[in-house]
């Protein structure tokens, strides 16, 4: 699994302008009703990373989740991080 | 619902040595097997929480998982954050 070119990050923000692009990872902060609502969303992203075996770092507060995507055993941006990045984007968009 | 005064900090610092009392938030770390333990664990902390409508920040690194609590409302650590700790404390300890 390559690191992904600088033109292949620009597409990804270009495509998925929710996410920002900082260096070598991939942030997006979604809000929902409540904490509640919050856990039942992170639980769907931990079934969807545990399914392709790549894990976000996950922030919570209260109503607000922040994910950041990285590959940490290539030290870069991937395809797995960009794949990832899009099936949460269906859960909520 | 009154902030803990020092001696009360104190006595939950040392009957809880897990957590780091840091001004008026008390944090502790949480290492599990893998990354569905930690979810799992979130999870169930996400019920506690809800049960007492009081949230920790809640923070996810593959298989460690960061809890910060403090009472928002009142700008500082009261019963409610270290009932809350305490429950936790006895899904892993």
């Amino acid at each position: 699994m390559s690191i992904l070119t600088d033109p292949q990050k620009a597409a990804f923000a270009t495509s998925h302008p929710a996410w920002t692009l900082h260096e070598e990872t991939i942030t997006r902060t979604f809000t929902f009703e409540d904490f509640a609502e919050a856990i039942g969303f992170v639980t769907r992203v931990g079934v969807a990373a545990e399914r392709v075996f790549h894990h976000p770092d996950i922030d919570i507060r209260w109503n607000t989740v922040t994910l950041t995507l990285t590959s940490h055993d290539v030290g870069g941006l991937t395809e797995r991080d960009v794949e990832l990045a899009a099936r949460i984007d269906s859960f909520v968009d």
